[in-house]
C-alpha cells in the first residue's frame, strides 16, 4: 500500500477527498478550488468517467444528440487541467478510516491498492439503479441506462440486433424519455408501470397528458402491473399477460448507494437516505455530502426526503465544498421541481402534490386551469396547464404542476420560486408577468390559476379537481352539466351529462333541478365558473365547478379509471416521428353548396374555416368575416334572407354591418353556433322527427324547456289535439316530474293517440337527450 | 336629451357605468356581471370597437396574423349576449355630473346628446398617442397605430402605395414591432429615437441586443436624435439629416385621457396621471378607474408612477369592478414587467433599472450573467441574458432585465415574481427550476445570476456591469484583461486589452502589473469570475469581473458608444425574414489537407466541425472525436507523430486512449486549442517573425511570459549571442520595465546587431500584441 498523495508544502493545507465524480462530487470539486487555491483536492470516481451529461443519455439513444462525445463535460485530464485537482476514475473507496482520517481505496482495473489522506471528505457517491430480482432480468437484452458504458451498450445492441420490440419497466423520468427514444429507433415500445400511472409522483390528470401524447405515439402502457419474468422476446406481467420485448430497459428507481458510509458507521436518516444538517455535514464533522445519496429538508414542509435530481445535488455539492472549507453556508432544502418532456408534451411538479399534502398533514386543496401560452390570435397558441396545491386557510403555496407542448416549464419556475418562498395565491394573482402577443396573455396562466384559488378559498366559486370529485361523489346523486356547444360534446363527455351550452343557460335553468349536486364543466374550466355563477346567480346552493373543466377530465381519465363517473373520451389523433404539424393547413374540405338562386335563407358561418371544420350548422355555407367583401356576390340578390352565424355572435355583428352597407334589406344575426343549433333542432323536430309536448304551465315553459318542446299545457291538451297532427305520429310528453305527463297520456290515448310516450320529468328527458 | 335607461325593477340595484371598453373598461365590465346577476351595466366607448386586441395589430400589418378578425375578440352584440351589458359605441362622454350622479355622452355620428345615470362608475379611458407638432405630420403618409382604424389606413396605405421606405419615430414597444412589421412588407426602415438608445427603459447592455438584431435585419437606428419635419419622402432630423420615409409611423409615447375626470374636478396625481387609492377609487368615492389613465403604486419601491401596459389594466379593471361593486380588493401595485420581441430578438424588464432604483433612492447593484437557455449539448441551445438589480445591503430584488432568443421569458418572470415579493437573491439562489436537457440547466440561468450577486455583495467576486465601468473608469488607468481564446480575440475585444487565456493565466500572471486596476472580461463572466480568483489568490487586489463578460461588452456597445474605452466589435451577421436558421449546418467547408504519408506530425482537431470552423490550429485536421475511430485510418502509420487537442483537452484526452488502444505509439496531447496556439506562435517566431527575447530572469520568465519569447537573462546576454542568428535579424527585447532591455539593445548593437528594437515591458509587449 501506498500513500498517493504528496506531502508538499504542508501549512494547514485542506485536503479535501471527494468520493464521487459526477454531479455534486465534480461540482464539489471545482467549487472547492475557487475557493482555495491551495486547497489539495482530489476526487476518487469509482467509473471511467467523470463530470459526464449523465441526463442527456436518452436523447443520444434517441438520435436528438448526435455526437456522444457532446455528452462527455470533462476527462480527468482536463478537469487537472483547470482545477488542479487529482482525478482518480476506476477508484472504488472501500473503506473510510475516520480515527485516522483516510479513505482506503482500489484500483479496479489493476486491483492495486491505494489510501488518500484528507482533512475534509464530502461524499458524492450517488445511487444505482435498482435491478430487480427479476428471473431473466440478467440476460444480454436487458438493460439499465445510469453511465455512458450502459448507453453504449443500447446503442450497439440496437444497431447490431435490430430490435422490433421493447418494453420499458417503469414510468419514470428515465423509463420515459427512453420510451421515447426507443420509438425514434423505430421500435414498438410498452411501458410498464407498477403504479396507477405514469410520472407517479404527479395528478393524475397531468400525468394523462403524457400518457395521451404517448398512446398518441404508439406507445402501449400497462399500468398497476409488475414484470414477473423476462424471457428471450418478451416479458411476462404479473397479470400472466405477455408483452412482446426483443429488448427490456428497467429503470424502476435509484437507490442509494450508502454502503461505504454504512461502515463508517455515519448516520443514515428517517428517510433512507445519508443523514446531513442543513449544512450538509453528516455525523462526522469532517465528513460532508451531497446529491442522491443524502436525504435533505423538503422547502415546503421541513420533513426529511429524499430528492435524487440533478439540481439540488449540484447546488448541495457547490455548498458542501465551501463548508467544507470553514463556510457556513446554509442548505435551504430542494423543492424537487421536475420536468419531463416526451415526445412533445412537457409535464412538471414542484413542491408537494395534492395528495402529498395532505398526507404531509397540510390542509390542502388544488386548482387547475388551462390557457393559451400566448394570445391565441398569435398563430402557435398551445394550451398550458397550470396546476396550484395551497394551503386552505392561508392560500400559502406548497405546491403546483403545469403540463402542455409549449410554457410548461416558465409557469413551473413561477410556482417553485412562490412554493420555495412560501408566498400565498394572493401574491401571485395580480403580479405583473411578461406579456407581448407572441410571448404571453394579458392575465398570464399563473394569474388565471390564483384567481381560481381565491375564488375557491372564498366560496364565490366552490370547485374540486377531477381526482376529488371522484371520491367525493362516490354515493352521492349528481348531476352532470356540460356547458361547452354539442360538436365538442359529440366528441366527449361525460358520460350521462346534460348538455346546455352556456349562451342558453339562462333560458334553460329550469330544466336543472335546484335540490342535487350540480358538477358543471366547461372546456377549461373558465366558461364552467360563468355557468356556476349564472346557477348560483339563481339559486342553486349545490354546485361546483370542475376545475380545469373537460380538459382536466380528459387528462384525468387518460391516466386513471375513474371509480364513481364514465367519460366518452375523444379520439387520440396519431402522431407519427418527424411529421410536421400542419398548423394552419386549409381544411375547408366539406363543399359548400352554394344556393344562391333558392328561395331558403342562406345560412352563412362567418368564422374561420379551421372553426368551421370542426363542426357546422347543417347546410350553412362558410364564408370568413374577413372574406365577406371579397366574396360579396355570394350572398346572392339584395332582397335573399340571409342569417348570419359565428361563435358569439360578435363577428357575425359585424358581417351584418358589412352587409346591410352593401344593401342586402333582408339580413339576420342568428349569434352563436349553440343559438343556431337548438333552432335547428326545433325546426328538424317539427318535421319528421318525433313531437315532444311540454305539458307544463306557461311560466315554466318560460323557464326553460327540452329543445324544440311545443308548450300545451296540460289544461289545455283536450281542446289544442288538432295540434298534435297525424293519431300515428310519435308523440313524447313530458313535465316536471313525470306525473302530469302521464296524466295527460292517458288522456290522448283515449282520444285515439297511438304512439305516446311518457318522456318523464324535464331532467330525464336531458339525460337521454345524446 | 333622453333618459338611455330604463327604470325597471329599481330595488336598490348598483348602475354601473364604465367609460372606455377596450382592456380595461371591458374586462371591468365582464367581472361586474360574473359578482353580480342583476346590476345595471353600461359601456360607453367612443371609438367603434369595444375589446379589440390592441397589442396584436402590429403583427396583422407584419402578416404574422392573416386573419383580420382574429383581432376582434367582442362585438357589441356579443359582448351583450355573454354579459348583458349594454355597450354603447360612438358615444363620447362629455361630462360627469357627480352631484347627479349622471353622465352626459353624445354620439359621434349622430350628434344625439344622452344621459347616463350611475351609482357607481368606472373611468377607462385609457390614454391616446401623442402627435408631435412637427411640421408635415398632419400628411396622408403619417400614421400612428392604436386602433383598428390606424391599422387599417396602414394597411391600405402599404397595400396602394406600395412604399420603398419608412421612418419609425419612437423605438418603444409599438415602434418596434411596427419596425419590424415594415420590414416584412418589404420596406427599408429607419427608427429615429431621441434618448441614447431603444426600448430606454431598459439597460443598454440589453437594448443593444435588440438594436443588434435589428441591424441584421438591415434597419437603420438614428438615436439620441428627433424629428424636425416630414417631407413627402423624407423627414428631417435634428442634425439637419435626411432619412427617406415614403411613410412615417409616429409612435412617440401615449398621453393618459384625463379632461373628462379633470372637468369633473377628480384629483390628479403627482405622477400626472388619475389619481386613485389602493381601491383604484378617485377622489370621488363613487367613481372608480383603471388602466392607461391611473397612475399607481409601484410594487417594489411604492412611489406613484404610470405604467400604461395591457397586464395591469386588465387587472386593475377587474379589481375597479370588483370594489365598485362594495368589494375592498386591494391593489398590490404594478411591477411594470414588460417584453418585447423584435424579430427573433427578446428582452424584457421588470421592477426597477440599476439607473431607476438609484435614482428612487435605492442602494441598488447589479449583476448579468448569460447562459444557455437548455443544455448545450442538447440542440437548439440559445444564450439568454439575465441581469438581476438588487438593494446592497439587504440583497432583496428590486428588479430585473432578461434578453435572447429562447427562455428570456420564462427568466422575467421569476425575476418579476421575485421583485414583487421582495425576495433577495439568497432566496432564488439555490431555488430549484425545472430542468431536463431539451428544458433547462441543471443550474439556472437564474441560480447563476443569484450566485453571480452573492458573490459581489460578499466581495469575493468583485465586478461591475458594462454600464457602471464606463463610468467607474473616468480618468483612471485600467489594464483590460481579456482572458478567451485569441481567435475569440481576433473577433472582437477592448482595444488595448491583453489577451491570456484563462488556461495560460496561472503561467503567464506576472505578464500583469499588480499596482493597476484590473478588469477582467471573458465571453459571459463565469470564467471571468475563475481568472478574477486566480488573480486574487495571487495577490492582486484591484480586480474587477467584467458582469456578463465581453457579451455584456457587445451588447452595451450596440447600444450607446462608451466613452471611456473602445471596443473593436465583432462583424454582426445579415439576417433576412423568412430565412431558416441552418442550425446544424455542415460547415467542415475548409479543406483539410491530408498529410498521412509526410514527416511532420500529424496535429488533428477532435473538436466537432462547427468548433473548428470558428478557427482552428493552422495546418490541423479535423477529425471529431466520435468519427475518430470509423476514420483510423486517416491517421496513418502508428508510429507517426500525432498531436491531439480540443477545447480544453478533455476530449482529445479520450482521442488519446483511443488511437493508444489501436496501437498508435506517438500519440501527444496537445491540451486545448488556447496551448496550442501558445505553441505555435512560439514556432512561427522561431522562424521568419521577429525574435521576441526576454532578458528579465529565468525566475521572472518562469512565471508567465509572452508567447513565444525566448528567455536569455541580461547577464547572459554576450556570451549567448550567437543563439540569436544573423546581425540582421529582427530582434524585440524586453524585461519587466523596459530598462533592463533598454541595456541588452545597447550591448548588442555594440556587437553588431542591427534590427533590435526595445519592446519595454512585458506589459506593454502584451498591449501591443494584436
Amino acid at each position: 500500500m501506498q500513500m498517493a498523495q504528496e506531502k508538499k508544502g504542508e501549512r494547514n493545507m485542506e485536503k479535501i477527498v471527494i468520493i464521487g465524480g459526477v454531479a455534486a462530487g465534480a461540482t464539489a470539486a471545482a467549487k472547492a478550488r475557487r475557493l482555495s487555491a491551495d486547497a489539495q483536492i482530489t476526487i476518487l470516481e469509482s467509473g471511467p468517467d467523470i463530470s459526464f451529461a449523465n441526463c442527456g443519455l436518452p436523447y443520444y439513444i434517441g438520435g436528438d444528440i448526435k455526437n456522444r462525445s457532446k455528452l462527455i463535460l470533462q476527462s480527468p485530464e482536463s478537469f487537472n487541467d483547470q482545477y488542479q485537482t487529482e482525478v482518480n476514475i476506476y477508484t472504488t473507496a472501500t473503506e473510510i478510516d475516520r480515527k485516522n482520517k483516510i479513505v482506503h481505496a482500489v484500483d479496479s482495473r489493476t486491483g492495486e491498492k491505494r489510501s488518500y489522506e484528507y482533512t475534509k471528505l464530502i461524499l458524492a457517491q450517488g445511487g444505482r439503479p435498482i435491478s430487480p430480482p427479476i428471473p431473466g432480468a440478467g440476460e444480454n437484452h436487458v438493460f439499465q441506462l445510469w453511465t455512458l458504458e450502459d448507453m453504449d451498450k443500447i446503442d450497439s445492441y440496437i444497431e447490431e440486433k435490430s430490435p422490433k420490440t421493447a418494453v420499458v419497466v417503469g414510468g419514470g423520468f428515465i423509463g420515459l424519455e427512453m420510451a421515447e427514444a426507443l420509438v425514434k429507433r423505430g421500435m414498438k415500445v410498452s411501458v410498464v408501470e407498477m403504479m396507477p400511472h405514469v410520472m407517479s409522483i404527479m395528478e393524475a390528470e397531468i400525468a394523462g397528458f403524457i400518457q395521451q401524447e404517448m398512446l398518441a405515439y404508439g406507445v402501449d402502457i400497462y399500468t398497476n402491473k409488475g414484470v414477473v419474468e423476462v424471457g428471450k422476446n418478451s416479458v411476462t406481467l404479473n397479470d400472466g399477460s405477455i408483452v412482446n420485448a426483443d429488448m427490456v430497459l428497467m429503470s424502476i428507481g435509484v437507490r442509494p448507494t450508502l454502503k461505504l458510509a454504512q461502515e463508517a458507521g455515519l448516520a443514515i436518516g428517517e428517510a433512507g437516505g445519508l443523514l446531513v444538517d442543513s449544512m450538509l455535514r453528516t455525523s462526522d464533522k469532517d465528513i460532508f455530502a451531497a446529491g442522491d445519496m443524502v436525504e435533505i429538508e423538503h422547502r415546503v414542509h421541513g420533513k426529511k426526503v429524499r430528492i435524487p435530481l440533478a439540481g439540488p445535488a449540484n447546488r448541495q455539492g457547490r455548498i458542501a465544498a465551501e463548508n467544507a472549507l470553514g463556510g457556513s453556508h446554509e442548505y435551504k432544502g430542494s423543492t424537487g421541481t421536475s420536468i419531463v418532456r416526451v415526445f412533445e408534451a412537457v409535464a412538471g411538479i414542484t413542491g408537494l402534490s395534492l395528495k402529498g399534502a395532505r398526507a404531509a398533514g397540510i390542509n390542502a386543496d388544488a386548482v387547475v386551469i388551462h390557457k393559451e401560452h400566448h394570445t391565441s390570435y398569435y398563430p402557435g397558441a398551445e394550451e398550458v396547464t397550470v396546476m396550484v396545491v395551497y394551503e386552505r386557510e392561508s392560500g400559502i403555496i406548497v405546491g403546483g404542476q403545469t403540463a402542455g407542448y409549449a410554457g410548461a416549464d416558465r409557469r413551473l419556475d413561477v410556482i417553485a420560486a412562490a412554493a420555495a418562498a412560501k408566498l400565498t395565491v394572493h401574491d401571485i394573482a395580480d403580479m405583473d408577468f411578461a406579456y407581448s402577443p407572441p410571448l404571453g396573455t394579458a392575465n398570464d396562466a399563473i394569474n388565471m390559476a390564483a384567481y381560481a384559488a381565491e375564488n375557491r378559498i372564498s366560496g364565490y366559486s366552490p370547485s374540486m379537481t377531477v381526482g376529488e370529485i371522484d371520491k367525493f361523489i362516490e354515493g352521492k346523486e349528481v348531476i352532470w352539466l356540460d356547458v361547452r356547444d354539442m360538436f365538442a360534446f359529440e366528441k366527449g363527455h361525460i358520460i350521462g351529462a346534460a348538455n346546455i351550452p352556456l349562451e342558453l343557460l339562462l333560458t334553460r335553468i329550469n330544466e336543472i333541478p335546484q335540490d342535487k349536486i350540480i358538477m358543471v364543466y366547461d372546456y377549461t374550466g373558465k366558461k364552467g365558473h360563468q355557468a356556476l355563477r349564472t346557477l348560483i346567480g339563481a339559486g342553486f346552493k349545490n354546485v361546483y365547478n370542475v376545475s380545469g373543466g373537460f380538459e382536466s377530465i380528459i387528462g384525468f381519465t387518460r391516466a386513471v379509471t375513474p371509480i364513481n363517473f364514465k367519460v366518452k373520451l375523444p379520439e387520440i389523433e396519431k402522431k407519427k416521428i418527424g411529421e410536421i404539424k400542419e398548423e394552419e393547413k386549409n381544411i375547408a374540405s366539406k363543399k359548400q353548396e352554394k344556393k344562391e338562386n333558392s328561395n331558403e335563407p342562406l345560412v352563412v358561418d362567418v368564422r374561420t374555416s379551421e372553426e368551421f371544420a370542426e363542426g357546422a350548422y347543417p347546410g350553412a355555407v362558410n364564408i370568413p368575416l374577413d372574406e365577406v367583401e371579397s366574396r360579396i356576390a355570394e350572398f346572392g340578390s339584395k332582397d335573399r334572407k340571409i342569417i348570419l352565424y359565428c361563435a358569439s355572435g360578435g363577428r357575425s355583428g359585424y358581417a351584418e354591418q358589412i352587409l346591410k352597407g352593401y344593401g342586402f334589406r333582408n339580413v339576420e344575426n342568428g349569434g352563436g353556433i349553440s343559438k343556431m343549433m337548438a333552432k335547428s333542432i326545433k325546426e328538424e323536430e317539427k318535421s319528421n322527427e318525433p313531437l315532444i309536448v311540454d305539458v307544463r304551465t306557461r311560466g315554466e315553459f318560460a323557464g326553460g324547456a327540452y329543445p324544440g318542446a311545443v308548450n300545451i299545457p296540460l289544461d289545455e291538451i283536450v281542446s289544442r289535439a288538432e295540434e298534435l297532427g297525424a293519431k300515428d305520429r310519435k308523440i313524447i310528453l313530458y313535465c316536471a316530474s313525470g306525473g302530469r305527463s302521464s296524466y295527460a297520456v292517458q288522456i290522448l290515448s283515449k282520444m285515439g293517440f297511438t304512439n305516446l310516450e311518457n318522456g318523464g320529468g324535464l331532467m330525464h328527458m336531458m339525460m337521454r337527450k345524446k
